[in-house]
């Protein structure tokens, strides 16, 4: 497996403040360093021994996130799904020319559980016209493996308010690169159960999904999906395919990510800092303890 | 077309600060609101009446991200490789069941140009093998319509720095909903050519791409590619196949955006922020009248 971050050579570049003379350097100043940086690097998918999906990732919880890619995708919902789950080392998948070892994930599905065409969503093989227009965007969601709607949370605000700077503390890598979005999962009790970083958003999630799967945790009833960054419609999707109730993200969600949370029953909490939250849907899961304001 | 923002009730919730209580609201505070989102919408691109891709995007704009996209792909580099492009209204497309329009563009490519499968970088038909490994990086590329190495460009420092205050300046959407990314494009003398805005920052990128090649202004010789977030590889990739010298980024590159770069001869230019730059290839482009720090 390769490392989470990488040294790269870097010309610093700093130049004086026009509007502040007694800020900064009074004139250019140039700094050759070295610079870690996130590492990213191609992930191959492969499930029964042929090839699924690639996705661009930073390595480590490889398996994690493998595991977790098949949640999202409607395929695993419990560690018996998995028979067997290792990356590659190059030497007995039967293909030649590896130069590289560590890039590939094996699944071995549980016997009588194959990957359905439909199930892969594959876009490409489908008429574009089929997501064309608002009455089919349920055709955008794989499947809902749980019924989050009846799950009973009942969140304290100010658990919410907390969570953003307690994944920041946990996260090891983003001081040093910042380069990296994260995702935790805090548990019924306000608790954070794990963390996980990637250069992309949707591959943190799969890998706190895939940890929480093979754990047998799923359906993750009661628990909160904190990430760093904004809330698109693919992340949504993750959140109600591994059972959260609760899905909060430091900035902006788009429209489309309110409108399937709604559909999905699934609380959905914006720009969470500062003391402050904006909740989208299903408020009723908050506890805000409040009076109205003027 | 669907509007690129979205109205949506939010209950906005603020706490008092415990630690600072001179500060915010001294009791929680709760207010029902209205709130702009940036709208997300999936987009369906279709080549020659064959459904190619699909993408969840900001509505607006949509001949420029099909466009764009497939420079991006290696398939189209002028305007006249598109004999026609246009938003499909729904009803003569041949297909049945819309239930909506706007979300669907058609090209179709001049006479003799199609889409060689092997351009459609489709992994997931390809050996997951065929990624693995350091070596084979390369192969990540789509194929280098153009030579960027030689590409003269100089580049005030100065330049750089005034620029993403510029980008923001010219942003319509994100000062009003917070969720969106932007790619602008400048010109050899520095002036500021488009901006484009997304809630995916390679649509924003596909999006201004596409508005280049349309005007058959590709490859953009001696021109800067600044994007509001991140530098991923695939942002690399794209800069590249649109003939770009020079790629800024306002935050953190990622180490294979840094090794492809170095690799294509691209200037890649990250944290751009606050009068400072990092130069992590190429940064004989880059005109500092320096002094060396201490």
């Amino acid at each position: 497996m390769s490392g989470r971050t990488a040294r790269r050579r870097v010309l610093r570049i700093r130049l004086p403040d026009p509007a502040d003379a007694s800020a900064g350097p009074t004139v250019p100043q140039v700094s050759e360093r070295s610079d870690l940086l996130a590492a990213e690097e191609p992930l191959g998918i492969r499930v029964d021994g042929e090839a699924l999906t690639m996705t661009m990732r930073t390595p480590g919880d490889d398996l994690d996130l493998a595991a977790g890619f098949l949640v999202s995708e409607g395929i695993v919902r419990s560690p018996g799904d998995i028979r067997a789950i290792r990356l590659c080392d190059g030497t007995s998948c039967g293909h030649t020319g590896h130069d590289g070892t560590g890039n590939i994930v094996d699944v071995a599905l549980r016997s009588g559980l194959a990957i359905a065409p439909a199930a892969r969503r594959n876009f490409i093989t489908t008429s574009a016209c089929g997501v064309c227009g608002k009455a089919s965007t349920a055709e955008l969601f794989v499947q809902k493996t749980w019924d989050i709607n009846e799950d009973q949370a009942a969140i304290p605000a100010g658990w919410l308010t907390s969570m953003p700077q307690r994944l920041r503390d946990a996260q090891r890598v983003f001081a040093s690169t910042g380069g990296l979005h994260a995702a935790g999962v805090f548990g019924a009790d306000g608790e954070l159960l794990v963390v996980r970083e990637d250069v992309g958003r949707h591959n943190a999630v799969d890998k706190v999904v895939g940890w929480a799967v093979r754990q047998g945790r799923l359906p993750l009833r009661g628990c909160i999906l904190l990430v760093s960054g904004r809330a698109s419609f693919e992340l949504v999707q993750k959140a109600v395919l591994a059972g959260f109730p609760v899905l909060a993200a430091v900035s902006a969600p788009s429209s489309l990510a309110a409108d399937l949370a709604q559909e999905a029953g699934l609380t959905l909490v914006g720009f969470l800092r500062g003391g402050s939250m904006n909740v989208y849907t299903r408020a009723d899961r908050i506890l805000a303890d409040v009076q109205a304001a003027g």
